[in-house]
């Protein structure tokens, strides 16, 4: 009879806090602002010349949110096995190595198999045709389906009790509202706070840029 | 302090409850289909006599998992102040209205503000021009982004504990999982027990009809 007092007391101590932890949280973490992003592309330089030419200048069409980010004025064509996707924004600066980020209804259009990958981790990903007004590209790695993820300083990081890597959900309240899972956190000092989801992710809950979201831990 | 501890074990108990009832939801209701809708139109008779003509016959090109609805070959184009989307799907059997149902995107690319509905309520909804091979036309109301919803029979119903009307959450595991709220539940006897939710809401989630969700309550 004790060792089942002892049980029921722990339970319910786990439970109460459980229910404190997660009040907290969402005191604290309230309004993180939204970015939604289309499909885009981040170039090499190398596929740049090949696409606009050598020497050829890029203009800015706007910055975007994260410091020294900007949207191009210049689109390029992507291509697959099965269809094709035209006025595909490209993002600057240059890369190190050229990435397509598309949405998961892209991937279908163009007939390639996506994985949903976190910026930068090319790794296993397919490859598409870039196709520029001076030259045409056919990658072998870079497209992927951009994992959903919180730019935030470490400062910002501190502030909300997690780390640069860790994944948390994120909560979206409103008549399509939600959680989304498997959220990743970057945080570092180049970033300012900042959630990103793609275009059908925001939609799928009514989401915009004027929305505010709350991590879930 | 009696009042105080009246009050802990009030909150401990209370939490030990959702804990219990929200483990035995999820064990009871494991894999609910999903079916994922694309943009389609559901047509009144009168409508489409004016874009088929007088005495058309619809051709069948599917049947759908609700007994009785299917998916015509034919398509019509929607046209709004700001664009137009080619090729969308006419579901049947006719209805007494005609009602239009589109992606969030669609509704950005038609240039027309939609509201999220439940499948029959019109009212309040804007209109749409809908374009077919023998004429068009400009409907007053009908246009709007389906609520995501769950088909079932009553006994469904009463197995997961809902009832027709009830607005629940429903969970997706998974690289994109999370949960979406807001899912209304819509129980009767012609109906076959399947989760609708859009193309968008699917990809954000990386659902697919091979997927099988959970109700949260």
């Amino acid at each position: 009879m004790d060792n089942k007092y002892e049980a029921v007391l722990k339970l319910l101590l786990e439970a109460v806090q459980d229910n404190l932890s997660s009040a907290e949280v969402k005191e604290e973490e309230s309004g993180i602002p939204v970015g939604v992003s289309n499909r885009h592309v981040h170039l090499s330089q190398a596929d740049q010349n090949i696409l606009f030419g050598e020497g050829y200048q890029m203009t800015v069409m706007k910055e975007l949110s994260q410091p020294g980010q900007y949207a191009y004025k210049e689109t390029v064509t992507i291509c697959g096995p099965k269809g094709a996707i035209e006025k595909v924004r490209i993002l600057g600066p240059v890369r190190s190595k050229t990435q397509v980020e598309v949405l998961a209804g892209d991937a279908f259009k163009l007939g390639v198999v996506s994985q949903t990958k976190l910026s930068g981790d090319l790794h296993g990903t397919p490859g598409i045709a870039i196709i520029g007004p001076k030259g045409s590209v056919q990658t072998t790695e870079g497209l992927m389906v951009a994992q959903r993820h919180i730019h935030m300083t470490p400062q910002d990081a501190q502030r909300f009790g997690v780390h640069d890597g860790q994944v948390v959900g994120i909560e979206v309240s409103g008549p399509r509202g939600g959680i989304y899972k498997n959220v990743a956190v970057r945080a570092n000092d180049a970033s300012v706070l900042e959630c990103h989801v793609d275009t059908e992710e925001a939609n799928a809950m009514c989401i915009n840029s004027l929305s505010k979201i709350n991590i879930i831990k």
